[in-house]
């Protein structure tokens, strides 16, 4: 299988490119049944649409068009084909790109690897972040998909730069979706945005680190050895644009701890086992335990910069300066909370129906009800602390 | 596919349990006409082998069997069984643990996923590290199809609890193959040493970082946009027991730096093009570079320890302790130095094949022989820092 | 991996529903610097049109749009989504099978297995025929891909009901593109015809037998054990809605034969060897031997028939019958032709890859020249046949 | 994936050589809780034996070793590695098989593939019918499993040479397991032993079809549109070696009728919705219907035969001619019978695996015993007829 498949059952294919005609998903291995509409979709894309406040210039709504395995409002089992088109596309900065490559980019890679001539230089092609739209569209299927077992994911931008955010409750993580910086309490969030603006100001960039935490998953997903919960989560992390690190529980701390430090006392709560202090993450030999999954993955700073950069002109040979003046977010990490949360559905998602958790085939209708109901009060969950800000 | 194989061309399926008859892999995918021998899997064995100083105590060889798809001492094309037969086993102390599981283990996880009556506890069974025989075993395939195109793989324990190495030369990390605690230099050697010896004797254990470093990768692997290399290196990485935490080039500190800091000038030496400092760590856009790879991961220290830990007596329900007195490693960052170097040769083995960096079908004669005499070299260059310690 | 995907390397996804919003493909592992354009698609699709003479009344052209992964008229390795809108669609029809189930249809068990209230019913839905212009758009850039070592395809409707076409040359073959019920020569295309106005009028359908010839394929594809070339080949062909049986070279005669008649004699012609009288149709031990590759598919006689059927009515529970009136072919397996060629095709292009007989990267400019003068030469072959008609 | 794996739940992955060190499989994706014996594999290898009577001449009894993955004869949910070493190989002729490559045999493909340097010439090395071993020990776990839904697989050989059998019933074709040329009725038998005799006073060898009944299958498994369930039995069938042909239901005989004649009426059967005929073997739309599924495979005649064939001295580059003298069956077919009923059970379990009909994790006790009691009716079921022969 080539790289642009993801999942054994609950499977994406995305496509696209930034200044192409449409970027899109297929979504197969959904069971028949599941209620899905367009608002769905939209209701998790709108929180990584660029054009909001802090992140990029670019003004597209995009709007999901399902063009298959949707009738009368149901998933039918085939596969779920969403595209979304580019409408707001400036490529003229791109001539000076053509022949500077980026420093911190893609662009010399994809020559290196393609070929200078086979190279759709236009907005990153299908480097740019703008392929992730089709993650969050399979994103917000994945989730609804996990209400099956009342399982929700959230996400917030843990730190940036130098700031770092206090511990915070699954609700305040939920609703960071309707912070501009993806912060979880007001205070972070101000300091956020005052270094967006400064790092604006200079023409430069921040690097950040989003966390995501995952509510209620069903104890005894993962798949020995190789496909270990925490594995495909890694996997799935790391294949987002910038993304440089990935840790989960006790993540690198654990390398400074001894074991009677680390480990987690098992105890019983009521009927069922559980650990203490959850310090492995909801992770032990790479099967969830029914704690909650808590991972963090680190964003490099957006490299496209105003800053002058060296680079080497291709077409002389000669070194060279590069200043990108197109529209990017000043920090990536912001709009990558939500890219990130939405492979960590598509994960358990995947891992879910692998396990048995979900029925592979189809949802019978009143567990598809069931679905719909605890879907429509996590938007509202969401919507309620928006009205609060 | 279930969870026990891993990758796509070369492609790596390992079986077996702790106290079972045998672990092994099957290596399908390798071209026909490479000499392999048994001496060049257990070279790389050597390194992983319980029974060394500072490691655990269990006294096996670990002599490698192969079973299939090599013929008058050269690769066939067929898939390669090799199998390791488990000799040295003592299953009595697991009656304990069969009733009481131990904290930041497997044991519950496992009961939990595949049900209690189910569960092979003997020295925990599919979930021990002795599964990773297999992939040392195949690593050395991997590592030496690599010498094609005469990429090197090398690794070492970066740190161990709270002690960090100084910066290191290739050579150096190569050679710490023969360093007990897997140190790049004596001076750390002594001081990790020092932190083996206090833990052992307080009954405890402690977390480390590995490094890896691949020197000479070709440019241009890795499959965007979800088999990117880094996340292909990430899953291979956390699919290791007791991996926690992974990051490539600058890592998590990358979320702290601005984009002028992070950013890597793009110039030219001699005719090729290349980056300035390397920051990205040898990959970009998921895609590699041409300059050295490298990365990180870090090991939670050892969970079986001797202190008691908290836990739940299985048969009473009742709140228990345990304290684990079989043999374990007092760090498995020490020995997990030489399964992560296998996991990224692996990895690079495979994705060599898929970018077409090496033939999928056969390697000439004249290729064979360069191949061999590179191995060759990298035995010897390993062993002659042997000497020098 | 879910069903709707198919290759290792050479990917194809297909999507759509026969009366939803478009049906289409995506195309992955196709190497950059491959020229693509929309009438090379085209080209092929107008082969398995609705709306030519015999076959379904639909009449849509087919127009492919070419949504990703092409720049400046060459592929950038990156995937390939083709969408072809779905516009002349009637589905009032379909009401009354909504209610009663057609024999020897996908209707009912389609039911059996996704619940009869997600059933897309309209046009047969995911189960139509309609699906298969996804594979013919990829299958177009198989047979371009395939240029690469100037591996030529073509097939004929060899049997329809009980009248057989004699043997047949290559070029006759490739010439029953033009021909309106794909046969190879002019007697039997009049006998053709005969049986398909007959069977028109008679409200019924007809039964064939699809052959495919695949001119100078590369030796040595295949890959041992269960991915034999013929394995994949019986895979590809039976994907094909209303496929009932395959076979190669002496088939379903072998099994009469001796061995002594069923071997072929190796022989030196010039300074290669091969086969005598090539009668393992081109695969020896599931490996090609760079004779012709040779098979035939059964397709069975078009179930949606207006002869009435005996049915269950669903809402009653009561025998009732059916007679289809919407627009079928009158024989599947003369469209089916292009639809064997384009599976046989992408099969053979997903070996080549996997063999490494075309680079799985990129193309350099001089390769994809050259493939792209052979592919004008096939196109014109073709047509200049047409003429001569 | 390179090819020596099959599956994608239940998955085998098969190795060694004919006279290498052993053959075995790996069989990954089986739940927990399965009770499992070497008699149960052991049970299912004794039919495809080689020196039975009419059968090849080697006398290896084939004693199955189960390395891993079981644990107080249950599945453990890890993979199950099971081998059978090579014991009474006699590699002398094959002398001359590495100058002379034999007519309708692997020798010339796997040179042309893998290099003649590189090829184990040996017994046929993996291209031998030995490599077999490995599916029937796993068909045997395939079809216990498939106890589960209370599904039984039979097969025999339908026709010899020119000799076909009449219709049979379900246990008929179950006994003809204890056949020594696997036939259905005493009638054939005497018939088809005849043949046999014949063709081994002339140094010649016999084509034939076997025939697979699957009683009791659940409705609704198969996926589409590439996974449909008579894709993969093609797919599995045709990977055996020698098999030239596959066909379901009517098979190449829907090519010769009407729709008329090919479409199976719907009726009802108590509850339930059926077909009154099977015309369409059980698979419609590519998903089973819930009837028995009917097919059969042709099998070429044995290639290696006494009587002299043409083939090229590859030292002298001159013509030649070989008489192969080891010990092969005078029919592959009579065997391969054991091998395509593990095929389509391998298949059968992948697919209800996929489907959901079997538990993916683990079996509950009550599940196990259900199992395990059908499964010992299932043996006395094929013993009871071999009294009574």
């Amino acid at each position: 299988m080539p790289g642009n498949s993801f999942g054994k059952i609950f499977t994406i294919t995305t496509f696209g490119e930034s200044h192409g005609q449409a970027v899109g998903v297929i979504i197969d291995g959904v069971p028949a049944g599941l209620r899905l509409s367009q608002e769905d979709i939209e209701f998790e894309l709108s929180f990584r649409r660029p054009g909001r406040l802090y992140v990029s210039g670019r003004r597209e709504r995009d709007i999901p068009e399902i063009l298959s395995g949707v009738y009368n409002g149901r998933t039918t089992g085939s596969p779920i084909a969403i595209i979304v088109k580019n409408t707001d596309v400036i490529s003229s900065f791109y001539e000076e790109v053509k022949i500077k490559p980026r420093p911190g980019h893609a662009d010399l890679p994809f020559i290196m690897r393609y070929g200078y001539e086979n190279w759709d230089y236009r907005g990153g092609g299908r480097s740019s972040a703008r392929e992730t739209v089709g993650r969050v569209a399979a994103g917000a299927l994945a989730k609804k998909l996990l209400m099956y077992h009342d399982t929700w994911i959230a996400g917030r931008l843990k730190s940036l730069g130098l700031v770092d955010s206090p511990p915070a409750d699954f609700l305040s993580i939920l609703c960071s979706k309707y912070s501009p910086v993806r912060a979880s309490d007001q205070d972070t969030e101000l300091k956020f945005e005052e270094l967006v603006k400064q790092a604006t100001v200079e023409g430069d960039s921040l690097g950040g680190v989003a966390e995501i935490v995952v509510r209620n998953p069903p104890a005894g997903m993962g798949e020995p050895v190789f496909d270990k919960i925490k594995a495909d989560l890694a996997k799935a992390l790391l294949s987002i644009p910038a993304v440089t690190g990935f840790e989960y529980g006790l993540g690198f701390n654990a390398a400074k701890m001894k074991g009677s430090e680390a480990n987690d006392a098992i105890v019983k709560r009521g009927e069922k086992l559980g650990w203490r202090d959850n310090k492995s993450g909801g992770i032990l030999g790479g099967i969830t335990t029914g704690e909650d999954i808590v991972l963090r993955c680190s964003f490099k700073p957006t490299s496209s910069i105003r800053k002058p950069q060296g680079t080497v002109n291709l077409m002389t040979g000669e070194p060279a300066e590069i200043s990108v003046i197109g529209r990017h977010d000043p920090a990536v990490a912001i709009r990558g909370v939500s890219v990130a949360e939405s492979m960590v559905a598509i994960t358990l998602a995947d891992h879910s129906l692998r396990s048995g958790f979900i029925p592979p085939v189809k949802l019978e209708s009143k567990e598809a009800e069931i679905v719909e109901n605890r879907w429509r009060r996590y938007m509202e969950e969401c919507k309620r602390t928006e009205a609060s800000r």
